[in-house]
C-alpha cells in the first residue's frame, strides 16, 4: 500500500467524475459529483478540489500517496501554464486552474482538453495498449480527435493538433458550412448532429422511412433502422462511414498510425459503422500504407478521460 | 580543432555527395563523386566509404574527430535495422548498408530515406530552425514529404509516415490515376510531372498558349510562361498551388505545425506559386488553425540532404 496513486478527473458540463488511479493505468476508486455551473465559477473550483479529497477519502489509499492530479475539460486548454481558456459549458474562461487546485489540494496539477486526454486513457490502457502511435476519433456532437506519438499527447504548435473534424473531405458540390465557418468538413456528415440532420433532411423529404416514425431522431434511431434494413438510413450511416474512412486515408498519409480508435456515442453503432469505415480505407488509402494499421473501436467508454487524465501525471 | 565533426551523405543514382558537418549543421567542406551505379553495387558501397574518407582527408579535421555517418537513400529504406530494401536508381536492394558502412569505417552510421533526411536539414539549419514540429514538402518527379516533430524526424509506425503527395485532394469527377494505384493525389497535379502533363494535354488541345511553342515542356516552362502572363500557363500554376494550399489545410488540421517549408526543383518558382499556395491555405484552413503557421520555401537548397542526414547522427 506504499505506491503512488493518481486521480484523473473529467470536468464536464454536468457533472465531474473524478478516479483514482494505479501507476500502470487501473482504476482503483471513482466518484461523481454536480459540476455546479448553476452557482458560478467559484462553486465548479472548489467542487474539483472537494471531489478529489472524496474519492482518497473513500478509498483505501492515504493522501500522502496522491503523487498528482491530472483533469480533461471539455472546452479550451492552455497546456503549458495550466489554463482553462474557454469551457462555455462549464463556465470557466481564463481560469489558471492549475496554480489554483495546486494550492489547495498541495499536489502537482496538468491539465488538458477532454479529447486529448481521452485519446490518452485509450491508448495508454485502452484498445490502444501497447501501440506507440495512434490517432483517436471521438464521434459525439461534433468530431473530436486526439493524436498520440511516441505514447504521449502530441499537442501541435499551438495546442491546435488533431482537429479531425475539421478535415475537408466531402466534395464542393455536396458540402454544407460547418460550425468553423469552412464547407465540407468531416464533422459536418460524421458527427451524430451530422447524422441526424440527414436523417431530418430525408423526413422531411418524404423519403419512405422508419426514421419517420421516431418521436425524436437521434443518431440511435438512425442506427437502429438501418440495422433493421431500413434503405434510407443505410444510405446515411454508409455516409457517415465513407467520410469517416476517406479521412483516415488522408491521414494515414500523413501519420502512418498503427492504429486508429473510434469513441463516442456514435460509435457504438458497432459493425455496422465500423465495416464501411473498414471498406473505404481499404480502398482510399496507398497498399504501403495501410499494412498493419487498425481500426477499432474505443474500449474504455466514460472512464477513458479519467483514466486519460490520470496518465498527463504518468506518461 | 578538438570538437566532433559529423559526415552526411546524399546518396542519389548519378552522384554521391558528402559533406562535414559541425554539431551545429554548418557545413565545413564537401565532396562530389559519381555513384557508379553501372558498375554494381559493390562499386556504389566502396565508392560511399571511399567518399567519406576523402572529404575528411581534404579537410582541416582529422579522422579520429568524425563522431559519425548519416545517409540519405533515394529509396525506401529501414531505418531501425539499417538497411537499403529498395532503391531502384542506385541499384541497391536488401543491402545491410548501416553494418557494412561501419565495419568499413569504424564509425557509427544511420541512415533514412531523401525526403525525410532533407525535411530534417531543413528543419534543424534552413528555413525551420528554430522550429520544433514542421512539415516539409519536396515538388519534384513526385511530391514528397518529411514530418519532423520535436525537432525530430517521425516515421510513423512503417516508416511510411509524410507521404504527403498520396493524400486525396482532387475531386473524383476531375481525378486521374496516380502511380500508387488510387486517384486524386496530390502528386498527380502538383509535382513536375503533373504540371508537364496538364501543359502537354493543354498544347495537344490546341490551347493558345507560349507553352506550345517550346522545343520542350518542363515545369520551368510552364512557370516563366505564366510570369510572362500567358493565361494557360497561369491556370495550370494556379491549380498545381491550390492543390498544395488545400494539402496544407487539411495537414494543418490534423498536426498544427509552425510550419510548411516547400524545396525541391518546383519550389524555384517563387512568389507566383507562393502566393496562391498561401491564399487557397488561408480560405480552407478554419482562423484557429491559421495562427502563426508560415509556409515558406526551403532555404538549403541541394545541401539539405547533407547537411539531414549528417543531422541524424546529432539530433
Amino acid at each position: 500500500m506504499s505506491e503512488n496513486v493518481y486521480v484523473g478527473m473529467d470536468l464536464g458540463g454536468t457533472t465531474i467524475k473524478v478516479g483514482l488511479c494505479s501507476e500502470s493505468g487501473v482504476l482503483l476508486h471513482t466518484y461523481e459529483g454536480p459540476t455546479g455551473v448553476a452557482e458560478g465559477p467559484e462553486t465548479v473550483i472548489a467542487n474539483m478540489a472537494e471531489y478529489v479529497r472524496r474519492v482518497v477519502e473513500e478509498s483505501p489509499y492515504a493522501w500522502e500517496q496522491l503523487a498528482g492530479v491530472g483533469a480533461g475539460v471539455a472546452g479550451f486548454t492552455n497546456v503549458r501554464d495550466g489554463i482553462i481558456v474557454m469551457a462555455p459549458n462549464i463556465g470557466l474562461k481564463d481560469v489558471p486552474i492549475r496554480a489554483i487546485l495546486e494550492e489547495r489540494l498541495g499536489k502537482p496539477v496538468k491539465i488538458d482538453n477532454d479529447a486529448n486526454v481521452a485519446a490518452l486513457g485509450e491508448a495508454w490502457s485502452g484498445a490502444g495498449a501497447g501501440v506507440e502511435n495512434c490517432v483517436c476519433y471521438t464521434l459525439g456532437t461534433g468530431v473530436g480527435g486526439g493524436i498520440i506519438i511516441n505514447g504521449r499527447i502530441y499537442q501541435g504548435s499551438a495546442g491546435m493538433a488533431g482537429e479531425i473534424g475539421h478535415i475537408d473531405v466531402v466534395p464542393d458540390l455536396e458540402a454544407i458550412q460547418c460550425g468553423c465557418g469552412k464547407t465540407g468538413c468531416l464533422e459536418t456528415v460524421s458527427s451524430a448532429t451530422g447524422i441526424i440532420r440527414m436523417a431530418k433532411e430525408a423526413v422531411e423529404r418524404g423519403e419512405r422511412t422508419f426514421i419517420a416514425d421516431a418521436s425524436e431522431i437521434t443518431a440511435k434511431t438512425v442506427f437502429d433502422a438501418a440495422k433493421a434494413g431500413d434503405e434510407v438510413a443505410l444510405r446515411i450511416v454508409k455516409r457517415a462511414a465513407f467520410y469517416l474512412g476517406k479521412s483516415m486515408a488522408t491521414v494515414a498519409a500523413v501519420l502512418n498510425p498503427q492504429s486508429f480508435i473510434i469513441g463516442g456515442g456514435v460509435s457504438k453503432a458497432g459493425d455496422i459503422l465500423f465495416n464501411p469505415i473498414r471498406e473505404t480505407f481499404a480502398q482510399l488509402t496507398p497498399a504501403p500504407l495501410q499494412g498493419g494499421v487498425q481500426i477499432v473501436p474505443a474500449m474504455l467508454g466514460n472512464d477513458a478521460g479519467m483514466i486519460g487524465a490520470a496518465g498527463l501525471m504518468i506518461r
